[in-house]
């Protein structure tokens, strides 16, 4: 690898997610050296793929079946990348895009040759006052059917379409109003390296993205989410004003490389100063109950964990790992009450607030 | 109320899933005289409709945050009755049946009056030993939108259609086979009042329906499930060699309410026998995986949750009750190999048993 430009996007990605996994991984290993080490799991899909799942859980004869338990940093942890491949029909392929309408695929009812790589990760920690987080950096490819006798060493299919997508954001039980200002502006800086706009466009769709609609509420507070980001035309950047904004997919690369790696500075030093505050039962509680929540989200309207559901021989282990460890339902509960600190985050849930505004 | 027959039928499912669901929250109550009652909540819907949740929850100060407590034989039940009414599109009213071929509505786009009634319950117990289980009977009618000036006291609408739905199943974490067979034999033998063809084909539909595909294994142990029986032909009861079954209004409600009836006999003698049994902190563990199996159904495919879901103003609380208080997931357990307690019960989720053959 002597020139990464002139490798092809595919391989590009590949070599960037597998350095920014080893980098988030070892920043969480150094934030509590004396707990377990991830587990580290290399797997190959027989349809065709491969990956690597770090993944953080405890041992659960340390756990107690979910009893208080600050032993360890984390509580359920995986920061996972993969590059799979296969052939689609376009209807699947269409799932996996969010915006169906901006980027015409040829219509081959045969199915086409798909590439989908990234980094998927999600970190639940054990204390209730430090936030669950969440980010997702991938690039897709449609290519030509290569046709037999054609393929070989060194021979690319030509690439029919091409996107990125992404987002990473925040989800506490508790409110720090300047740890959701944090992570905000950690992101916003990285977005406004590629023009002004990226950030407030990927921020609110972000707050729409991972609304809940039967709860009436967002599952966290937010940050970034974009999607079908490639050369052409986008629906949510529209192009009046000379607006700017990454356009080659060189540019594209290095936007998502810059929010990529604003994921340790954003959420590390948070994670940092809230795993040992002190904590009741009660709050133990409220947490579990924002799980449920963001098992609900998952089960119910994550357009990745249903992709992934349909997937077959999709590695199931790998895509419910952004699940917590434990999750719990009251009925008719009395926590979250206006007035109330539980209440202070469901505000901000119901009504989402520009947390990068300059005040 | 002197006479019963003389009632639209929607009246008379109302009158009987009230009784129906004192009755199995006395029994319930009963087991445990020591336990907090069931929490009787009457509610309206703004929108059409109104119901009874009889739900029983642990208040939390009593349970620590899931750690092992075997106060109550319960962990959380909800035994809830409701009716339903409202003007849906004909493509919602389809949802809400599992045969979208057999029972043409009229195609009308302004949408159709619905009327929806039953009882649906979900029975958590705390003992790992003791066994979940579900039921649900529910009777649906789409009726002749009642013109202006038509409406009023004893004037009841056109029924365009009308059909019940319901079924039983039995959810253990641990296998005992004398309660599998006990639980689909009275099952059976309320169903062989009315056709000996109803149980193994509500049988085999219920393996169907509580399959989860992406664990490549069914929630439980099955029971019965049975949708769209009214008088005319039904996919899954085909009319050859002259096959008995209940085909007037009144022959299937008295089916229903047979079926309705075994509920207390089939189920109350198990976690009579199961709630005391000693249990270790593994064992906990290992149901809290399988509640996780639970959720991850109910909140992926169960087509009652997805409805209630998409409906406005449908109460969340009641649709929800039907999750476990506390779930766990776990990355690529240890937990249900082959040749252990737990892989016993794994066997039958991956491939169902004829429980109720005679031996």
């Amino acid at each position: 690898m002597t020139d990464a430009k002139a490798q092809p996007m595919r391989v590009q990605v590949e070599e960037y997610v597998n350095d920014l996994q080893d980098r988030i991984v070892n920043a969480l290993e150094a934030l509590d050296p004396n707990a377990p080490k991830f587990k580290r799991d290399s797997w190959i899909r027989s349809q065709g793929g491969s990956g690597r799942s770090c993944v953080f859980a405890v041992p659960p004869d340390q756990d107690h079946d979910g009893v208080l338990n600050h032993t360890t940093v984390l509580e359920k942890a995986g920061v996972n990348i993969s590059t799979v491949h296969g052939v689609l029909p376009p209807p699947a392929i269409r799932q996996m895009r969010a915006d169906h309408t901006s980027m015409p695929l040829p219509d081959r009812p045969e199915g086409l040759p798909f590439f989908a790589g990234g980094i998927s990760l999600v970190i639940h920690p054990r204390n209730p006052h430090a936030p669950t987080v969440h980010a997702n950096y991938r690039y897709f490819e449609i290519t030509e059917p290569v046709k037999p006798g054609e393929a070989g060493e060194g021979i690319e299919p030509k690439v029919l379409a091409w996107w990125f997508g992404g987002g990473a954001d925040l989800t506490p039980s508790y409110l720090y109003e300047e740890d959701a200002v944090h992570f905000h502006t950690t992101l916003k800086s990285a977005c406004d390296l590629h023009g002004e706009k990226l950030y407030p466009v990927f921020k609110d769709w972000c707050d729409k993205y991972f609304y809940i609609p039967h709860r009436q509420e967002s599952r966290g507070l937010g940050g970034i989410f974009f999607d079908d980001l490639n050369e052409g035309p986008h629906l949510k950047l529209p192009e009046a004003d000379g607006l700017r904004r990454p356009r080659s997919q060189d540019e594209i690369f290095g936007f998502v490389k810059d929010v990529g790696n604003a994921f340790i500075p954003s959420y590390v030093p948070i994670l940092g100063r809230r795993y040992a505050t002190a904590s009741t039962p009660e709050e133990r509680r409220w947490q579990l109950i924002r799980r449920g929540r963001y098992v609900e989200f998952n089960l119910v309207y994550d357009r990745g964990t249903k992709f992934g559901l349909m997937t077959p021989g999709a590695r199931i282990e790998s895509i419910l790992m952004s699940l917590p460890e434990t999750a719990r339902w009251e009925y008719m509960t009395d926590l979250g009450q206006e007035g109330t600190r539980e209440g202070d985050l469901v505000k901000y849930l119901r009504t989402p607030k520009d947390w990068a505004a300059e005040s």
